[in-house]
């Protein structure tokens, strides 16, 4: 009867890296906090629009060369909430599922009409508390900035290289020492290392072995293709993989379903 | 008229902090994915319920000495997704948010009725997708696994040491690899520090600062605050934070709003 459990230590947070790559954000305000969570959206590929009196110069420039999808040099309005959105909610609940176009207005609402994320940057407490309840209401994912209790997502500190990244958060206690494990601990060991090469090289891998070295969609296919994948990732050193090219990459996977031998790629 | 602009690199996610403690989460399939899942949402504190025919083992005792808000071992039907809403979504959209009695209804269904994020591990892909579609009707944020152009979220390798998280992504070329980079790298790192008594020490210098050394919620004191606070957290090393006591930090607070002399904690 007795069962080991996994060891559970609660009081954390949910980490995720959330897809916004072409999906409306909204960000009321636009001082230096709003400037650094578009920066943040920017490298997620968001259609961001800005609305606020005030725009910081940076702001106003990325609009200037449609960096954004839209700066809205105004006061807020609540109606701002859904400014994409062509259908109405109601009408929205009413379609039947059970047919195709349906389906497509759906897609077509969640993709191209809603705030995927709402983020409040602004220093006026009434006015953002309205915010967060007609986003409440609306059911949009909404960020109170130094409100914590008023938000359902925080930002960290985040390190950057290619397609690798790193966030680094202690759940809001200390946001500079973040800042200063990224600059410090994070950045020195992981630009000393071509760690990017190595993501790009085994992404490569990954995809090479899916659509022509063993593709297939079912079951027993994927699992034997994450068998030797773990196999081969695990069989080389990080350091190896970030030395290693394509054409490396190549002589690896010619050897498919077997592991190298040693010394074959240098 | 020249300007530098930040150095954005596109094509990256944005990595976030989910707040789930005491939301509830559904995951819908309970075998390892649906588990490995199940664990993540423990550690940052949500109110799981889990939607099987078969259930993993481990799952079946979080059930059993009550880690899980419901375990429902019997096959999906769509209206789970509500399970816990009480008021429907048409009445909600109709609330009058200038009645004080309307936010309170409003906050009610937020934390409390509907699901924040909804998994779904299941192999049945004519299904998910179904549940995918009604997901995005009612607005709720969803993941299906191994379905990466279906996911509001994708999940990363995590290192945790009490507050502090570290999530390694690479945008999902190299999961395997972000495994490796945590074990091999970032592990190493940080399990030879006593970072998680860094993260207490700044987060009890932070909240002591703003509860009793310098009080008050106006912007000019807030930016007293962040100054004196970002100044400290640099004054002394990571390996200093790593090493002091309450005692320690107490003393430094006591110098507010000056910096310490060097040498005045050891």
């Amino acid at each position: 009867m007795s069962q080991s459990l996994p060891n559970i230590q609660s009081g954390g947070s949910l980490m995720l890296s959330w897809q916004v790559k072409d999906r409306h954000v909204l960000v009321i305000g636009g001082g230096s906090v709003g400037l650094s969570r578009v920066n943040h959206l920017l490298e997620a590929d968001a259609k961001v629009t800005v609305v606020s009196k005030q725009v910081h110069s940076t702001l106003r420039r990325y609009g200037e060369i449609e960096m954004l999808e839209s700066v809205e040099a105004r006061g807020f309005q609540m109606k701002d909430l859904q400014m994409y959105e062509e259908i109405s909610r109601e009408d929205l609940l009413k379609l039947d599922l059970s047919k195709p176009e349906s389906l497509d207005k759906v897609d077509d609402f969640d993709r191209n009409q809603k705030f995927a994320l709402v983020l409040v940057c602004i220093n006026d407490h009434v006015l953002a508390k309205q915010i967060y309840y007609r986003c409440k209401q609306l059911g949009l994912n909404v960020n109170l900035a130094d409100r914590p209790d008023d938000c359902d997502f925080y930002f960290g500190s985040v390190y950057r290289r290619g397609s690798l990244q790193i966030m680094i958060s202690t759940n809001g206690k200390s946001p500079r020492l973040c800042n200063r494990l990224k600059n410090f601990k994070i950045k020195p060991m992981f630009d000393s290392l071509d760690i990017s090469n190595a993501v790009e090289n085994l992404g490569y891998l990954r995809d090479k072995l899916r659509a022509e070295v063993h593709p297939g969609d079912d079951s027993r296919t994927i699992e034997e293709r994450m068998e030797w994948n773990r196999k081969i990732t695990d069989f080389y050193s990080i350091e190896d993989w970030c030395e290693m090219d394509t054409n490396d990459v190549e002589q690896i996977l010619k050897q498919y379903p077997e592991l190298p031998q040693l010394g074959t790629t240098n």
